[in-house]
């Protein structure tokens, strides 16, 4: 990836207010691109205008819904789509199954169809995520070819926005790629409430000073992509072609438990105290269990790996929700 | 299964004018079930009101849509559901995706919800498909572990819908048991189009004594399941409690060759003519080559097996519809 390799190009960002879309808008006005972010800000998805404040005359914002019927006209002329639009609660999935539906699903439809007739020479990267495998089979690390066995509403709505992006790129040539992300993390995350997440859950306690509730023994393996990285990701596969048509695991530099999680934020936070519960019985039949990501294929195609260690990556995340706390809360 | 194991029971069969729904609901008359039949009637999916016509006083025909809000008034007393609703086209799903989703994903949560909270005893068998394996990659035949790779729009939202089946079982309890459906046929098919599957466009071009025109060399593999033993699928499954959380392949006695078939239907009408095209561009692309089902696990489970032969079954359907036909043009 060449530094000037977004100069003066036309980028789109969809879910451009919340938190991986604002990192990457901030990368891309960095690199000189022509950005322009849609969000539809429906409360407690992620959007946020305190994410985009110190760019906001850089970029164009357009308020507005992917199953808008104005989308052709916003998709048109862009090179680049990042598609970020999402609802990623898993247990708000549960709880409202047919918006989680309306948003992961008919939205990705809407924004293929919409490039399918307007735009087919546009280049799509989609955050998927790894909670389409489920409850995995195999032996960790996780590779791409693991078998599809999703846990949740969310995890099957989220299936088949990869699945609609995948056939667009078989089917129709549309250039689609899509990123199966695992517990992502940094600043501008949402952290105000717990149903996006534990990463986002136990930051919003360490720097309230307030308790991380572990679920059962807390040994629960999980890996860590820190949002630098994740942005590193979404802009190598946009510039490179042999990306097109593939599905990639991220994933982090060596997996934790989530006891060791909230250790290292004790130790960044010594007034963070950390308790034990049971585990909720609503949570525990959509947990996944144990999740650590195999990135090697990414890695070999692009080049792409995490350079940010876990506890380097929560201190800066911390030092940005100190500083910016009441846009967060 | 025995004789009076739905009598008096109260079933509703969603998509109850359309193929199978309606041969469910004759074979459900019989046995003196208490049946309800809904359907949305929506143009070329298969609703005939043809097809229930000598019994319609006998059941409770409701024109409604499942993505009504008076959904839970229909289901809430109901023992069984057959649910059979759908949009089954893969070239319509490709050429208007969204409509294909509304129907075959969002339609399917619609009745979940409305169960979980209105009817959380009820069973339901949905109405799967074999589209959902996409080109297979192992030595046939394919059985119910064989990796998901759907390869239109309409293979990805029935998986949706079957995955949300199957979750309702695990998570809420529901149950729920899906059966994986390959080429069915036989009396009250839709065959006014060559948009539902091939099988149904030869029976019309056999009746009316035209041309079927096989693509490529014709030797493409499928299996098929004559109404009478897709019917008797259904009635077992719904009875037998072992059957519940379940998703079964069906499928037929042995495979055939589409020429094969052709040759068939030339055999029981020779002004029938046979000739071979180009393999359309648009279908090829869809296309998931050969295809043969492993019916194994539902026979072993619950004594299922295919009874009609091929050639049996299509005497038996084109008796019907040369009796009927102007009810199918």
């Amino acid at each position: 990836m060449k530094r000037n390799d977004f100069a003066g190009r036309k980028v789109l960002i969809t879910g451009g207010l919340g938190f991986i879309g604002s990192n990457l808008a901030h990368a891309l006005v960095k690199r000189k691109a022509d950005v322009t972010l849609i969000d539809s800000m429906i409360p407690d998805f992620g959007g946020n205008e305190a994410n985009v404040e110190d760019i906001k005359h850089k970029v164009r914002i357009s308020y507005t819904d992917m199953r808008s019927f104005a989308l052709p006209y916003i998709i048109k002329n862009q090179d680049i789509i990042f598609n970020l639009a999402g609802q990623i609660s898993h247990m708000d999935s549960m709880k409202d199954p047919v918006t989680d539906l309306e948003i992961n699903a008919k939205s990705q439809l809407h924004l293929l169809e919409s490039c399918r007739y307007h735009n087919p020479s546009v280049k799509i990267i989609y955050a998927s995520t790894r909670q389409i495998y489920g409850k995995t089979k195999q032996k960790p690390p996780i590779n791409e070819d693991h078998p599809i066995d999703p846990t949740d509403i969310n995890g099957i709505n989220k299936l088949s926005g990869e699945l609609f992006h995948s056939l667009y790129h078989k089917v129709f040539g549309i250039k689609t790629v899509s990123l199966r992300l695992t517990n992502c993390y940094g600043p501008r995350q949402l952290i105000r409430h717990d149903r996006q997440g534990f990463i986002a859950w136990f930051i919003n306690r360490t720097v309230l000073n307030k308790e991380i509730k572990l679920y059962g023994d807390g040994l629960q393996i999980r890996d860590f992509t820190y949002i630098d990285d994740v942005v590193d990701a979404f802009l190598r596969v946009a510039v490179e072609s042999n990306a097109d048509g593939q599905v990639y695991n991220l994933g982090g530099i060596r997996p934790y438990s989530l006891l060791e999680v909230a250790k290292i934020l004790k130790r960044i936070n010594p007034k963070l105290k950390i308790s034990k519960i049971p585990f909720p019985r609503e949570r525990k039949k959509i947990d996944i269990g144990n999740y650590v990501g195999d990135w090697s294929k990414i890695h070999k195609d692009i080049g792409w790996k995490p350079k940010i260690d876990l506890e380097m990556g929560l201190k800066k995340t911390l030092t940005y929700f100190r500083k910016n706390l009441s846009n967060y809360l």
